[in-house]
């Protein structure tokens, strides 16, 4: 059998929108490992209950299945050791988690209060009943009044990705040359957002906007097949 | 000649308390290079003039002398290769830069609003009227007031620690089993505070509390010496 990727999409199963299931396509990508994609969405808890998962990215290669970006992720640099490093060897394990956890609190928390209520326009509707729910009752409100504002607080948003910026001041990529698992994690929290939303997050003149055209050219241009404005 | 690192210091020559020059002296620790300290006070520019620097910390190795404390830790790591590597491996670089960015940006510039107002007690009297005059400058107001109400706002503080926090669940260090530079870098921010302020800044149960302690104790415990209430 295949290795299986499945990760969350919307009403097109192209439309990959999980910003974890991105960390994961881009790690295989990067150890050069074949899978197919198994598209899941929000509601068919059943399909993925064999992993003892909930969520997706969940993996199934051979005879293991593994549930959980960051577990994948370890996986995949122990399992195939002599494919290139995720973590840019051994010492850098710990240091793409710290960076992986900043683009999960700050990047994603910031994130989804500008793009949210852009969300639903993409799934089915049985998806899109449960995912207004889900999320009207985690924010409080009505997902408009999550996302009302964004012209004016997207300035903060871009402000909290100072360390980033300035890092890319010296370095082309958080691994340095070339993209880690650093960068995956980053960076798919804003592909997680552009496949669902076409609110400019970034300004062009911004070092993080030249780093996420790298990353979508990377893996010979892997991630910038999805875009929100492509929708079936 | 042996190594020499200036750094800036209070009164007492012992109390080291700037965050850039402790990076710097665990670093040194790290690769196992012996030095002898340079106490520096703000006011002595005409010391460092020969760096061509304006600030501490600087390192003078034989010939060399280097400023800033990321260009001394890139130069430490290529000079001294078979020494115990700073970034966790060539790969681990520009994650420690990362690292250190989101240390200065969000640990020292949370920390400062806590404990500014305690550093002038530990400085000579023409240090402590430059240092009043000019973070009053930066912040345009009284240092009382910076401070002020800082038992509320470390919560906020604290919560702005996540992804260090989650990180440290995983490993005791950011470097993995043992500190590296990114934990100096981060490091470097709390005995910055430590060494001027007792404002408890950490819960004892925080995980990130815990690690500080393992820091303290690294090195046959290097920074442990400094504290702010052993005052000479």
């Amino acid at each position: 059998m295949p290795r299986q990727l499945y990760e969350l999409c919307g009403t097109d199963p192209a439309r990959v929108f999980s910003p974890y299931c991105w960390r994961t396509r881009l790690a295989l990508v990067h150890k050069g490992l074949a899978f197919e994609t198994v598209p899941w969405r929000f509601t068919q808890t059943e399909a993925i209950a064999f992993a003892k998962s909930e969520k997706v990215p969940v993996l199934v290669d051979g005879e293991r299945s593994v549930a959980d970006s960051w577990a994948i992720a370890e996986y995949l640099e122990d399992t195939y050791p002599d494919a290139p490093s995720l973590f840019g060897g051994p010492g850098g394990r710990s240091m793409c988690r710290m960076i992986g956890n900043w683009a999960e609190s700050v990047v994603q928390a910031g994130l989804v209060t500008m793009i949210v209520a852009d969300i639903p326009a993409h799934l089915d509707p049985v998806d899109r009943d449960y995912f207004i729910a889900s999320r009207e009752k985690r924010f409080g409100k009505p997902l408009a009044e999550v996302t009302a504002g964004r012209e004016t607080r997207v300035v903060e948003f871009r402000r909290a990705l100072y360390p980033l910026r300035t890092t890319l001041k010296d370095f082309p990529f958080l691994g340095g040359d070339a993209p880690n698992y650093a960068d995956h994690s980053v960076f798919g929290a804003f592909q997680w957002a552009r496949c669902v939303s076409d609110f400019p997050l970034l300004e062009p003149s911004d070092a993080v906007h030249a780093w996420r055209e790298r990353m979508l050219d990377a893996y010979g241009g892997a991630a910038r097949a999805t875009t929100a404005s492509d929708a079936a």
